[in-house]
């Protein structure tokens, strides 16, 4: 197998939280094991990993609990329960992967680190809130709450009423030095759960949070681009991306350029809402490292390795990759 | 002032809580604003700092949101809670200090770093829980909470019942290696907020979480130690630590030795519910360092480089400190 160092490895929600699930904290850390158990193989493969994840289920029940307490309580903003998800689910993958390893008689520290990304104030997905997050309303009270607090809510048929925030692009990791270093040392790290906590700069340059969600793709790809990592290895629900999905002429795909991946996406084979970003963090990652051999990976959790080996998952390679 | 390195800072809730505020999200920034203008000032005279905090009043926050959404979505185990909050007030804490470091013309990073304390199961605590949280109940909402969930709530009077959860001493840092490095290489870290996220291990040698509540102070005490901390500085509401504390004779004490320090608190000078745990954390620090010329110094936010300069505060050395 690859086994070049850093492979990035970004976790989605399955990683973590099954769909046909309540969710509750033993059923993550269930999850979290297994997802361990791959990891360490990988670990063991020789893969040097910083993992990533997403957090949509658990920042979902943090704001419905701070909804449900607003009565009596404060509230928090988006990004703190956001930095919220990173301190608990980096407490829960990094235990779990420690114990894996030590398990295994590797004997290795695992860290999760609370990372904030920055966004520009000017991207336009502030003037376009498109991601749905938190609880369904009913009408009366989402105009209550578009008048009380300024949320835009959209309506979803059949389910009701429900708040849109902002998703703009990742553009830079502000704790990435330490990060670079300590991967490049060998450091097992989770980091930028969530897609990262979102932050500005204002006027004065100082940092400050703001009412988003990253998508945890994208800061994926920015994140491997300034490790200089190999691989960005994206572990989704599915083995494969593929042309026409889930339709009759549906076709997998085990290898593309950026050029082919651009030239899928902009027909209209990955929808937005979900293969769309994993792509545009792939080509982005792609067109932004510096090392020719570097590719991106979307595979399922349980393949992992193979899709290292080039037994399953699909390749993104530069167009002047050696093996494009 | 004493600028050898590194101070281990252990900042009380009043750094970031204040009792007399709601203490929303924007009151905490405000607040941790300020603290970070003492934190710089620190720094700036030469001090390499590693920050950690209380958490109290978030965790009983969040504590309390998913009780009052207890009907509806899944609670959270108390370590959890504290994960939580390690992430929110890590990303605070961080995001405040850079800042206000960086308008100083300082351009250093400050990163949080998710950290779990490993404490005995067979700690007597755990027989015998203390350390209330939570909210407050009528008397048969304790019954059915008790029933429910195996809690031990004790009365309070005139406000209640409440949860009273274990309170063991902290054994290890299980991230030490990783923060001992970085504290040493100069890394401006916030670590083991609220005490730390409390675990175990089984009977495989695996963590596991487990619902507690560490001293933050003791936490403190433990990290200064593992660090080879020339000070411990624990920083609280009141400029000194007295004997008599608010009564008629009441005496402000600049100076003691460990031998002393024990001495009064088996004299019953030092209340366990508030300087107990500080006193305590600051004789377990100098009995376990290794550095002859280590001193824990108590003392107020507003006076920490006083108090490093032996204008403030109170100074804990050992018996055999070359100033003792």
């Amino acid at each position: 197998m690859r086994v070049e160092s850093p492979i990035v490895v970004a976790l989605g929600g399955n990683a973590i939280s099954r769909p046909d699930q309540l969710g509750d904290i033993p059923q993550q850390f269930e999850n979290t094991r297994r997802t361990a158990r791959h990891l360490a193989d990988l670990i063991e493969s020789g893969g040097q990993v910083l993992i990533t994840h997403g957090n949509g289920p658990q920042v979902g029940h943090v704001l419905r609990c701070v909804e449900l307490a607003a009565r009596e309580l404060y509230r928090l903003p988006l990004e703190v329960c956001g930095a919220y998800t990173q301190g608990g689910m980096g407490y829960m993958i990094a235990q779990c992967l420690r114990n894996e390893l030590r398990s295994r008689g590797i004997d290795r520290d695992v860290t999760a680190v609370i990372t904030s990304v920055e966004v520009d104030p000017a991207d336009p997905a502030f003037q376009n809130p498109t991601k749905p997050i938190g609880s369904f309303y009913r009408k009366d009270k989402a105009e209550e709450l578009a008048r009380e607090y300024g949320w835009k809510l959209v309506s979803i048929p059949r389910q009701g009423y429900r708040r849109v925030v902002p998703s703009p692009l990742p553009k830079a990791i502000v704790e990435i030095e330490l990060i670079r270093r300590l991967a490049q040392a060998g450091e097992l790290l989770v980091v930028a759960g969530g897609g990262g906590i979102p932050v500005v700069r204002d006027a004065e340059g100082n940092y400050r949070g703001i009412e988003a969600v990253i998508d945890k793709d994208r800061t994926a790809g920015l994140l491997a681009a300034a490790v200089q990592a190999a691989t960005l290895l994206i572990v989704t629900n599915v083995d494969r991306v593929a042309l026409n999905y889930q339709q009759p002429n549906e076709r997998p795909i085990e290898r593309m350029t950026t050029s082919q991946a651009q030239q899928y996406l902009a027909q209209g084979h990955f929808p937005a809402g979900s293969m769309g970003p994993k792509i545009e963090a792939a080509v982005d990652f792609l067109e932004n490292s510096q090392r020719p051999d570097a590719a991106a990976v979307i595979c399922g959790l349980e393949k992992m390795i193979e899709a290292l080996e080039r037994r399953s998952g699909t390749w993104i390679v530069t167009d002047h990759s050696p093996t494009a």
